[in-house]
């Protein structure tokens, strides 16, 4: 499918870009429908703060141009979108002037089995862990070779995600989702200032359940509080909300609000 | 300079390259003189390592007559090798069959002041502290954020190299460098099983330094025992040896042991 390279078309990019060489750089994974990014102001809010902190300089007027013109030739689908710290000398020090490279990649939406959001899922135990790095913690950065070990530890599709924890046994997310738990009424997800990716759709929730009149609750979560939850769900912002199930030998029912969350969320991104 | 990918001259890679998406690969920067790689020989077993642990399957041999063709065109300089997954659906999930991108990139040798390795070096504390990932410790993969922002901390020349800590203080190396201690005759480097990068010439200078008859230890430093030492030095491939002379109020003299290893990995880097 299409892919532009700084606003034209283009498959390919420098072997001399950063991005390549050290993984310097950012990206989102944006659901497209109508010809339209689904949540691109939450997008837009996370590629602002990881610019930040990776003093990255680009005008985000004109990403935010990209993704609404590409989207709207892509009509439904994933947009994936990259921003790298661009063409780079040998060595590690960021360029003074570091020409950011925009790459947007279309794709077909996932085809995930239905059974997955209606009937939830069972949730693989990963080996790997997380390591904490407080200063990329939350990002989504290009350096995830962690998911990609974590993701390749099973192929049984009788998994349709994993459980990554850290290395304090810390329960943190999915591999390629955030993780909520429903206690008493309340939902909780995990603290991400030492490691995880803060998912737009985890924000989207956690704003839509506090307008519902939820409470929530964002800090560590230990793997027995897991086990005791009423309820488990992951989110991200391509599938919305699936229940969780299973886990090991511990099985969850489908509750409420996961139900009612799920249903909302999933017109949100359909509509 | 001239690049290779594939094993044609190309300047570019795709898009959905997963070295670009998620860091998914190796890569070795190899000293290159009279058309010949140096220490080819430990580039290529610390790539087997790395191979095996990422489970990327490519030929070695290909690999290794690919360098040794493109150091013969180079003739002097520096010859960055990349190793990714190749390219990928969308998804962390590492493709059955993976076709790994072999990525060859030439640069001159770089221009660094003769006075580091002659009078030694000052050495900038770095706040970025390394993450602790034993599933990655010692390759020299591709997700490098932590080195881009240790080496981003500092633009005074004065500086040469910045020292990496762990997140318990434990002293680990420089941001492109392997560090050592001199203490009472013997040679001491840290330990790198939960983070750090192995370099090749660490590897060579330990080995070395056994066949003289030097004592070597392999463990855990703390900053006291840096501070305490008789003498620090820094290697890699690309430069051999440079003395330590001071880390923020604290200094150390070139010691003998340092010129030793200097005056022997010097001319092998040159020969």
């Amino acid at each position: 499918m299409l892919s532009w390279v700084d606003g034209r078309p283009a498959e390919v990019l420098s072997v001399r870009d950063r991005g390549l060489a050290y993984g310097d750089g950012l990206f989102e994974t944006i659901a497209v429908s109508a010809g339209r990014p689904r949540l691109l102001a939450r997008h837009l809010a996370r590629l602002e703060e990881g610019l930040r902190r990776l003093r990255l300089a680009v005008s985000l007027e004109l990403v935010e141009q990209e993704l609404l013109s590409f989207s709207a030739g892509l009509g439904s689908g994933v947009l994936k979108l990259m921003l790298t710290r661009g063409e780079g000398l040998r060595g590690y020090a960021p360029p003074a002037e570091a020409k950011v490279s925009r790459i947007l990649i279309g794709s077909p939406t996932p085809a995930y089995p239905p059974a997955n959001a209606e009937q939830g899922i069972a949730l693989f135990p990963c080996a790997t862990r997380l390591a904490e790095q407080p200063l990329l913690a939350g990002l989504k950065h290009l350096n995830r070779l962690e998911q990609v070990l974590a993701r390749g530890e099973w192929d049984d599709p009788a998994y349709a995600e994993g459980l990554m924890r850290d290395h304090s046994g810390r329960v943190i997310e999915g591999v390629f989702s955030n993780l909520f738990l429903v206690r008493d009424g309340r939902l909780l997800t995990p603290e991400l200032s030492r490691c995880g990716v803060a998912g737009v759709m985890r924000a989207e929730l956690l704003a839509w359940a506090t307008a519902q009149g939820i409470a929530t609750e964002v800090r560590d979560i230990g793997y027995d509080e897991l086990l005791q939850a009423d309820e488990v769900f992951l989110c991200n912002s391509l599938y919305g909300v699936w229940p969780v199930r299973r886990l090991q030998a511990h099985t969850w029912p489908v509750g409420a609000i996961t139900r009612k969350l799920q249903s909302h969320f999933g017109e949100l991104l359909d509509s």
